[in-house]
């Protein structure tokens, strides 16, 4: 008998010694980092309302109880039931039932007013029909990204419920050795911004943080090769975690499934699908571009069908001697500041990922509010002395300023942006703006993924900052709805049609001006002298955005049809608005640190160009007295 | 067709090309880091005395002539036209033809007088016969280790070939990489002494340096199981470097044949002899103490089977981006400061091994002359503040004065020291103190492996002190062979018969008192007021030779026909003598980085407790400015 059976054997004992007698339990098992209690007597469980969180308490393990399927009334006659326990306002949108597991997924609008105070109205369903609800949110603007993440999930549910058995049989393990030690080995992103990846080991266990790819250089990948990074292949290790859906931090965590990794990927449920939207962007680039694209998106599905999402704040344990804890990072949607505790009060490392210190529009500030850290591996990416932001405040006037003239002049604002973040932040920023007659009412075009993204963002208002959360939840009054706003789904026809009429402004990708539907945007616009090419993000060296934000005045272009080139000449004013970054300026880096308490022993500058982590890791050597690091890809450290 | 045999197809063409036209090639290949050139015309080959070394010049390789086997005269007739060649004061002992190679195996009693001046003899042998000569030392005391190591490899000559090629063709196999870094992980003795390991990586190459044991605590072997050691097997690594042979630094080799290395050991000849004297005589103490060996002598034999011996200062391709060259250490026969020239300049890193900086009665001091090293690897076994020895001449002197005062009482002087190095240093102090009168002529019995070891070091006199080897080579006066030593060879009666004369010297194993003949003359001595127990090394914590140096008065005896423990008390004067460490001291360590030239920019203190490898990283770098470290076990270091 294996030691996990052992244990089940043990919680089955106990937790009918701690039941009613009553109540039966059928059977204990793990799926995932969740203890799955499942009983022929669903209804008298509800009843009882606080016993799972007793339960919990005591035996210190997330628990979710599942019904007998012999206790389980007909979907047919269940459903009928299910809607009239939940108010009418809740806006269900579905109802799926699942037979394996006994849980009937609801989607509504209002997923609060299915759950009710502390989970009330959900006791109601149970105690009506036994099944377990569970609940999502419709999405308030239809995103397909998240109904196909929906549906593909729902579809592979018996094989998903076998992942997470086992997972959950390798997370409760009996722990092997009795050395010490913890270890991070740097694979990627150290005195460069790129290819994040790190290992986080112990005599136990081995966890990868971040796989990305380095955009402009998409030959220099993780040292995934070298044996600290996969050892004796990808099935050594017992995690992933993402910590955002950036593809610098993302692109290349498929490549592990086609290396034999069958384990859990750790992240938030926004970032899961967030992930899945920009890598099968990734292979759809890689393709257009003539590159071999390094997995294809069979590999994408099995890390979508891998991940175990997770909320900020939920302590969860990920391996015998590792607990994992995901906060808000203020950078993008789902993004995390991913704490580790190891051994039972051993040692705690944090990855910092990417941060926003201060509050965004979008988002609350990072949390960097832990009971312990040892080490933080922290970003550096506006680490350098002289890496100061413009005042968000600032910019926003700034970038009203430029829209006044144009319109003024009769003219478009054209604005290239990342899908994912910024477009959501300038939207916030447009939306005030008319609200308050700062600028004139006029349409705002999204172009490229910028819909889609903004979709997610509002499936997911638990993630945004928390007065726009609200507007969202109680008020109703979802910005990213507000009329000004045009999805361009009609494509040339459409964008012609916009070109040819008035002031307006228009948000699309790319970010880099590198491709997408911008390029069309500048064959349609480029000859106005009258519209404002207008950057409010970082212009990487070597892309066309940085050429034209530089006073190049050639735009070359790709005539679609002959397949040839040719360049037209670029008449607009060219204007460049900084402060919006979704990275901490070296004050906010600074300050990430000052205000932890207590205070990290020691800190690894990461995430940034040479000169930024050896800035940032000498600043926090001698404003704090903390031992920093600015260390090399393919180094390990060990604390302990 | 393979890189390696498009390389091999041009060389054939190359030499052939600068080879006179009488001189056939029929064929090229490498055998281990050797290229061996076949050919039809051996004689004529040898009639022209520099053209080996014009081709070697011009290829930059080590280059062996071998015959084809139709060039051959028969072995009958053979040995004697060999024999008429070799003067008689050579001493032939064995002649030994190897048709599958050519070669034939002379050992001789003076191998120079075989060599000739220049080769010229062994020219003269080849233009004779057509056979290729090799050339080993008769060992002036006959040791048994050397002579089943020899016998042994003569009997897997087959093997040993096709192991030599195949590790040639992966010496010069295609670089794969363009990446350039050199990295080093520490696996073992880092701030601590014993179970020395490393592995120093290149994107093209691993190579293990050393793989030893932790005297006293047999649990804790080399970090073997990390990723970072053996990465998706054994197979993995491209070379294994040994640096000495004793058991902190070589016990756990013949376990990575259990693992499925098949790969090269690079050392030097005695240390490949001395290595396997001493992994079978750790299975033999493992068996005894009822544990159960980590590997069995099939291993050992298969790490002397991979053995590629090196000399001192031969540079060596042991992978497409890696020399090796081996330098006196001056710790004990064989060792070796190892150092690794990385890419076409890029990088040169030295591991130090265990050294003794200052001349020995045994070995010239370490060799510390190195073109270039950046980074050093350095022992700080008497790292510590404090940790200066006794000067050696104060040392004999007081071992002097213990000897004559036992003698006077007409006592017997009894040393418990380690087979190998301490007691040749002993033998040495001995013989000249007897025949230069400063102590009384008497039996000097040597117990245990100590007369074996002897006759090891006698096997290699080069790598002994110049002015040791020239009295063994030119005079003929081999001070081991002097008639006072006596060894013991018949056991319990001998030592019984030596108990109950008068007064002597009695050397015996082990040297910490931790079981062998030692406790036997305990047995037989303990009583005997008048004579003397004195060490002459370290006594480890823990050891009962450290408890009686501390003034403990019973010795432990194990009958060993009933099975029964009991107790006799200690009677003896005990003496310690400290000054004869293979160490270097503080102050031998701190020279041997202050005279290097250039000196290396940082220097990774290890084989030390934590202080000493403390002291001695402070200490450098305050001296000389040097980037220092005291690294912990499992930490990867990156340099580039």
């Amino acid at each position: 008998m294996s030691s996990v059976d052992r244990q089940l054997d043990d919680l089955h004992e106990t937790i009918t010694s701690e039941l009613p007698a009553d109540i039966t339990v059928s059977d204990v098992k793990y799926e995932g980092p969740e203890l799955v209690v499942y009983t022929r007597d669903p209804k008298k469980f509800a009843r009882q309302g606080d016993l799972i969180r007793q339960l919990a308490s005591k035996l210190r393990k997330r628990i979710t109880v599942r019904p007998d399927p012999d206790a389980l009334e007909r979907p047919r006659d269940a459903r009928e039931k299910v809607m009239k326990v939940i108010p009418d306002e809740a806006g269900v949108t579905d109802l799926d039932f699942h037979e394996d597991t006994g849980e009937v997924v609801i989607e509504a609008e209002k997923p609060g007013m299915v759950i009710g105070r502390h989970g009330s109205t959900l006791r109601d369903i149970t105690k009506e029909v036994g099944w377990t609800p569970e609940v999502v949110r419709t999405p308030p603007i239809e995103s397909s990204t998240v109904s196909n993440v929906r549906n593909f999930l729902k579809q592979e549910r018996d094989e998903r419920r076998d992942i997470l058995e086992r997972v959950g049989r390798q997370i409760h393990r009996e722990e092997m050795s009795d050395d010490e030690y913890v270890r991070i080995t740097t694979l990627g992103c150290c005195r460069e911004v790129g290819r994040a990846a790190f290992i986080l080991s112990t005599p136990e266990t081995r966890i990868l943080i971040d796989c990305g790819d380095k955009p402009g250089a998409e030959g220099e990948v993780p040292y995934l090769q070298v044996p600290e990074a996969l050892g004796a292949g990808a099935q050594n290790l017992d995690a992933v975690v993402l910590t955002h859906a950036h593809l610098d931090h993302s692109a290349l965590i498929p490549i592990l499934f086609k290396y034999g990794y069958d384990g859990p990927i750790y992240t938030t449920e926004p970032t899961r699908d967030l992930m899945g939207l920009l890598q099968l962007d990734y292979l759809d680039v890689a393709a257009k571009e003539g590159r071999a694209p390094p997995y294809d998106s069979e590999q994408v599905r099995e890390a979508i069908k891998h991940t175990i999402p997770l909320e900020y704040g939920d302590v969860t344990d990920i391996a015998p001697d590792v607990k994992l804890t995901m906060h808000n990072a203020g950078h993008i949607l789902g993004s995390a500041v991913t704490h580790f505790h190891i051994g039972d009060g051993l040692y705690n490392v944090a990855f910092s990922g990417d941060i926003h210190y201060d509050d965004t529009r979008l988002f609350n500030g990072a949390v960097n509010d832990f009971p312990r850290v040892e080490t933080l591996v922290m970003e550096s990416t506006y680490g350098g002395r002289n890496d100061y932001q413009t005042d968000q405040d600032d910019a926003e006037e700034r970038l009203k300023q430029v829209i006044n003239d144009t319109h003024d002049r009769g003219g478009k604002v054209l604005i290239p942006a990342f899908a994912v973040g910024r477009s959501q932040e300038m939207m916030l920023v447009l939306e005030e703006a008319m609200r308050s007659g700062d600028i004139p009412e006029m349409p705002v075009h999204l172009d490229g993924m910028i819909w889609e993204a903004t979709a997610i963002h509002t499936t997911y208002p638990e993630y945004l900052r928390d007065d726009l959360r609200d507007r969202i939840f109680h008020e109703d009054k979802n910005p990213f709805l507000a009329d000004q706003f045009n999805h361009i789904d009609a494509g040339e026809d459409e964008r012609q049609e916009i070109a040819d009429g008035g002031p307006c402004i228009i948000l699309t990708t790319s970010g880099m001006v590198t491709g997408g539907p911008i390029m069309s945007w500048l064959r349609h616009l480029a000859s106005e002298e009258e519209s404002t090419l207008t950057f409010v993000g970082y212009q990487a060296q070597g892309t066309l955005g940085r050429r034209l934000q530089s006073g190049w005045d050639e735009v070359p272009i790709n005539d679609g049809e002959s397949g040839r080139g040719s360049k037209i000449s670029l008449k607009m004013d060219v204007e460049t608005v900084d402060g919006f970054s979704g990275h901490a300026d070296r004050q906010g880096l600074m300050n990430f640190v000052k205000t932890m308490n207590p205070r990290p022993e020691k800190v690894l500058c990461v995430h940034g160009d040479e000169s930024s982590t050896q800035d940032l890791s000498s600043a926090l050597y001698h404003e704090h007295n903390i031992r920093t690091f600015a260390p090399k890809n393919l180094e390990t450290f060990r604390f302990l």
